[in-house]
């Protein structure tokens, strides 16, 4: 069996961080130990390095076909992107787009698994109900996907009403499955959204104005009081406003089960952005907000009444039409400008495809304004973009973890390199990067996926296939 | 113009209490003052006793068909015991049974109008919303009646959507219209109670496993979003739940426009009066809670976070088939015993008529139990039970005012007088009374209504057709 | 008797607002009424105008001495300037200069009686307490003075300790009287002081750092505390800290017996003012805070956590060397120059005269910033800055209310007049004002003490001794 | 070096839960793995079993003059005691008797040094603050202390005013030491204290009367803002009131940097044990509380609030004059019954020793009654009472955690052993314990310190002298 020694790396886990070397056989994490002895091994010299557990992005959209046109990375490109950002899980969610979940499943696995070049996981939207669909959802555990999501937003389309959400979360508890959502409220976005086209309200900046934050708030505590009601854990995926920080922490105070995810993007960014000129790059659902829902959002991390930062990763070119050399070869998949002029007669917001790259930026973004900041600290930094995931997500001790037995999906961290990030860096196949020219300290330097080096500082050393489905264990705890 | 001057009495307001003089002029109070002189009034000696304008009751439903019979008390029968019981106002809820919400009105003035002995307004419920209804309800201003209501709960009968809702609010406040909203979760009452009842969950005490606190809750908070992202005012009904003043205290702290009423019930009773053998008595909608509830409402009346006590009078008899004797005549009106055998195969929790009685009861009851029990003050008593709802329903200060210019509604209270409440006191057109034994410090004595003395200690002056129509005014203010 | 009918004004009460009649005998409104007959009365118009109760002003510090100086308005400067802006009663602290309690009082009253040109009451400060002083106490109960005040700040001066304090509120329970506090941290105001001198930091700017808000917000908790564990009201004035507010409202909420008052300063003005070439205008104790504060008090307001509105009216000159003509005359006292060359070597902040003008900026200054801005409304003015003042001093009825009975200390208020505010309006006996420049719209008309007409537009009416001495009844309200 | 391989026990660390083995070699972790070689290691089969570090026990009293007797463990039986209930490192508070702070730590090592049993840290208890003190206390770093204690309680023996309090503050914050800090109102425990005697209170329940919650609360809030305003962290030890746990999630909400720390009596005890005939087995201070602050100290550590569980074991004789055999010796030292007839005239709870036994305790009833309760996980339970205390107190990773490099203190637990606990398990020298009679599931089996076994099962292995003083680091995390 193949070994591998990291030798005197700072080790940082969701909870402690030591020097120490660490043992890699085969796939998995052997041992950690004080000058273990190589016994032939292949031996990585860490020391000046941090060395911390691959990054889990559970929420990602590869390859995802909306708005007349699909989102532009796939399940190939997409784990490139998130592996040279130090991620080495992701999980996608499954349109239920075909008859059966089954149906969809299979369609998911047909796109994914030639391509992927990380390990990955599924979740199944849950976009219309009946007593099918509840037949079939308890099948979905024996198919490695123990994850549900529904929406309150997006009438007509995505949405569920509230006792169907309701029924969900009951057989989600009763099957050991976890229920996540998109906490928006759509009828007040349809009534505002066709409210603001009639008025001649077209610019990006409306996207914002027509899915008010309130609706976020509400729907956050609706949510959660479904999930009590049906004694059934909840995960609020995206959260991006302070009230639902508040309707968190109010709800996990008295007990209900739920706990909440927000995403870079919600971070950093405010609906000033979308007033730029090029403000429709920061056009996704929900929207960006203020300065102050950031604050809040920071400061529910650092108390842990949010547990995860996923990206919600869903990209879109800016100016599709032209092609861009990705690998070699010219990539042209029609994008923001859907929602422009010729594409549409005058600026639409509502046909801009909603979405953002982000995969491979979050380690590297977080790291240098999240800890470098003083906002969180590296075991936050871990918990918060690895380990929390792997435990809510029935991944548990297998992935997010730096003990013997994990998964030894590992990214080497240079603590101390500087550079000026963009699109020059990040891989995603897309033609802008939202914190392009922001300067970063602290950079992925080497990536493992089960003990195979697939990023080695610029080198891509992975290859489509190499990445693994994750079936999935019921019964994960609520955090 | 008959002169009636009312001496010495201790005046109470909503801010203030001194011993004065009030003289009455026609149906209005002329002038208060200290030594007014007779100048040939009719002198009434209030020395030793509380003045304080009517009670009212912004929540009445009266000879309302439901459950296959009707509500007990009618406009008259109804209005008469709100009189004894210290109120001179009341506001009916009128259903959207007809068409045209005109017609609508028009069928429930030929109901009340010939019948009302104190003076009432009307709310219109809107329960079906359409382009039509869209554009009849800012009729309604004309015709007197400026306050909607609009449920989340009675799926397929009286709910509307969160989208109506929304606009409901939109044009209300378009109109200086006030909504007003029944918080439940319809859905998940909807999903539980087919569960109960295949379970064979049958007893009363279901009827508040099945519509849980926290869809109060988080409808509390959902409506509150609507109103704010639709910048109008809301007033949310028969709060019950600790956690809705949770909410409604959240929402008012960040300047959502947005109000709450309870019902004594709520403040007295818990679901362990359902449990009792005649627990069908204490069925109504929202259900009795928990003392925690209980306690919490008391803390939001106390500040200020609830506006206003009305009752949701609404009352059956427990054993309809019997009849009882009222004023003289047998009266035999089927009540809560729809919901036993032999009416139904088995008890049937969901066959028992929604309601409780208590027009009559609210202000004698809340003056020993909530002013002498030291947990309101003489003052917030008057604000909750009458100051509070004549402003917040565009009837101030014509109404709950003792100030000159307002109606002479007057209630001449003897704080000492004791008693052993219940049904012998209480003038309900029922056969049984919820505050049955409670002990009693301080009843209503004399009731003027508009000048005119309707109730003289057990004496009842009042005629049918004497109780005025109350045309009330849009753009009232959020209190 | 003298009659005065105020004819067709609209009163406005802290919780009604009509349009009616006043009628006066004597120095008492008599009736309130429609139309009421004038039967030989003097009449005054007052139809488009606002009739409300005179303001009452608890926190004022007339010809008070400190600093090697005096506070330049004296007992009828003061007083007049008082009710040039609407306030005719106040509150005047009296130190414990002299031996006995009673000295002091008497002390204070050959002050203050031959000048008074308003009705004014006085609280006892208690700044050095022992057997001596603990068993003078209740005395000052027959006296009339019936509320004391103690200082967590100002060690070796003013402060008591903690254990002293808690014997006061013990002792003030007993006897219903009220114990008001000033709260910061004198503890750490004496480290922090001598640090920045120590290290050259001179300039008014540093009162406030050196004064820091978490102290405040302690101490306001610390107070609560005691007063909860003494059973005993308390009082906390010129609350100036976000903190405190929050403070007070978890007090509160957890019932303890506890209200709060702010006063104009702290509502608009902020650590930046003291940064001005001319910021030792604004330093007062505690300091000016930052725009956050300013919000949560308005906030406190608005939802009913603070009560009152003061003033902590103490006037300095900021030139004091060059005299100015005030009433004809030319009047020079040292005051805020005392903290600069040449009466010390270089600028000194501690040697700065604490304290501001504004006795008679209070009710034109929150008129127009806080009624006509939408903070509060009309009724909450006259709460926050009569009513609610009148009732927690144990002057309700007598004053600060509208009804028969009691004083007829009224103004009558211009709401349409426009105005740029400033020195030339404002009749404090300095020569500078903190709302110069000040653009107003609403301002007091005419002003009755006790039934006499004491301000007509810019003519003064009053003379020195008129103003009454109020004997104030224990055992008012926690409100 | 001597090597000890422990074989598959479920390692269960602050943050993750794997099956594995671990690797000793001398006193250190050297690995973690999975199928180590035992390469002539002592093998230790713990299969089935628990592996956690061993617990650290900041907070206890060993051999401590007060009462005019002395806490009944001393360094030798005290450490044995913590080590058969799982605990391998105490932290022991050194009192200020001597002249300089390095006499009373030499006098404290003179004691603890021959006898320790167990590893060891001090804290310097700061009761007599002067400009001497002030200049001694950057030394204490050098002689590996780095926390300090005060007191706001205890007036006139240990207390410190604010003002020393926050000079203290300042002085650690420059030496990256720690402050701790005994949170109570000394001024009102001694007024009330006083009062109670001369009423003739004298039971066991006064000291509690006279100890109230509020004075904690308030003290906890006034401690975090000088910590805020001096920018130095704070600890609060044995916190014990629901008002407490608020008043901290508010401060650190805020940012203040504070941490908690409450003892396992105040989460099972009241008040009403005080009440019992031996209540006074239950006195200490601060006193029990009420059920609904144990609910509220529960809530508070699931949440993250509350960092560390302590003991404040200080133990006493319930009958000292009554000798036991310990050890085979008969101990006989002046207890509990100081309290009582005939040692004093009447009972007087002011004279009963101060504290309870619990070092051993800790660990095995927060197992069964917190882990198997539901009310914290395995992880929280590592945390609160080993990892969080080394990180805090400066001993992070070298003790608190199973990563290599680390000494090897670990307990291995035998989840399912059953027992009823009581005086025959709990090896603390008195003759009561708190917890007699409890049913527990889980217990250690085995107790390492630094590699070496000290506890197996019932038998004792280790020997005074053996624990070794822990040199402390500044600058430890605000957690």
């Amino acid at each position: 069996m193949r070994k591998l020694l990291i030798r005197a790396g700072t080790l940082i886990s969701a909870s402690e961080t030591i020097q120490a070397d660490l043992l890699v056989e085969g796939e998995k994490i052997a041992a950690v130990g004080l000058n273990l002895p190589a016994n032939g091994a292949e031996v990585i010299d860490a020391d000046g390095k941090l060395v911390m557990p691959g990054g889990i992005d559970p929420h990602t959209h590869f390859d995802l076909p909306m708005f007349g046109t699909v989102s532009s990375d796939d399940h190939y490109t997409g784990h490139k992107a998130a592996a040279f950002g130090g991620t080495t899980t992701v999980m996608d969610f499954v349109p239920q787009d075909l008859p059966t979940l089954k149906e969809n499943l299979d369609a998911w696995h047909a796109k994914a698994d030639p391509k992927a070049a990380i390990d990955f996981g599924f979740h199944m939207n849950i976009t219309r109900f009946d007593a099918q669909t509840a037949s079939e959802i308890p099948g979905l555990v024996e198919h490695g996907v123990t994850t549900l999501k529904v929406f309150t937003a997006y009438n007509g389309r995505l949405r569920l009403s509230d006792g169907e959400i309701f029924q969900v979360l009951r057989i989600a508890k009763q099957h050991g499955m976890l229920t996540m959502l998109h906490a928006e409220n759509g009828d007040v976005i349809e009534v505002l959204t066709a409210q603001a086209l009639a008025e001649g309200h077209t610019t990006p900046e409306w996207h914002a104005h027509t899915r008010p934050a309130w609706g976020a708030v509400e729907a956050t505590l609706r949510a959660a009081a479904l999930a009590g009601q049906a004694e059934a854990p909840l995960y609020i995926v995206h959260m991006n406003a302070a009230g639902e920080v508040d309707q968190l922490e109010y709800a996990r105070q008295r007990g209900l089960p739920v706990m909440g995810e927000t995403c870079p993007a919600y971070l950093f960014f405010t609906i000033d952005h979308l007033r730029r000129p090029d403000g429709a790059k920061w056009i996704c659902s929900p929207p960006m907000r203020t300065v102050a829902d950031n604050n809040r959002l920071w400061q529910g991390l650092a108390a842990g009444t949010l547990q995860v930062i996923g990206t919600d990763h869903c990209p879109f070119f800016f100016n599709g039409e032209q092609p861009i050399i990705y690998e070699g070869q010219p990539v042209a998949i029609p994008g923001k400008e859907l929602g422009r002029p010729p594409f549409v007669a005058h600026d639409d917001f509502t046909k801009i495809p909603n979405g953002l790259p982000g995969v491979g930026d979050r380690l590297p973004i977080l790291w240098t304004y999240g800890v470098r900041a003083g906002k969180i600290t590296p075991n936050q930094f871990v918990a918060l973009t690895s380990t929390t995931a792997a435990k809510i997500f029935g991944l548990y001790p297998r992935k997010g973890s730096l003990l013997p037995g994990a998964d030894a999906d590992l990214v080497i961290w240079d603590a101390e390199r500087r550079l000026t990030y963009g699109l020059a860096h990040a891989h995603h196949r897309t033609d802008y990067n939202l914190f392009e020219g922001w300067e970063l300290v602290g950079f992925p330097e080497k990536v493992l996926l089960r003990g195979n080096l697939i990023v080695d500082g610029e080198r891509w050393l992975g290859r489509p296939g190499q990445g693994r489905f994750l079936r999935r264990q019921p019964g994960a705890p609520v955090l």
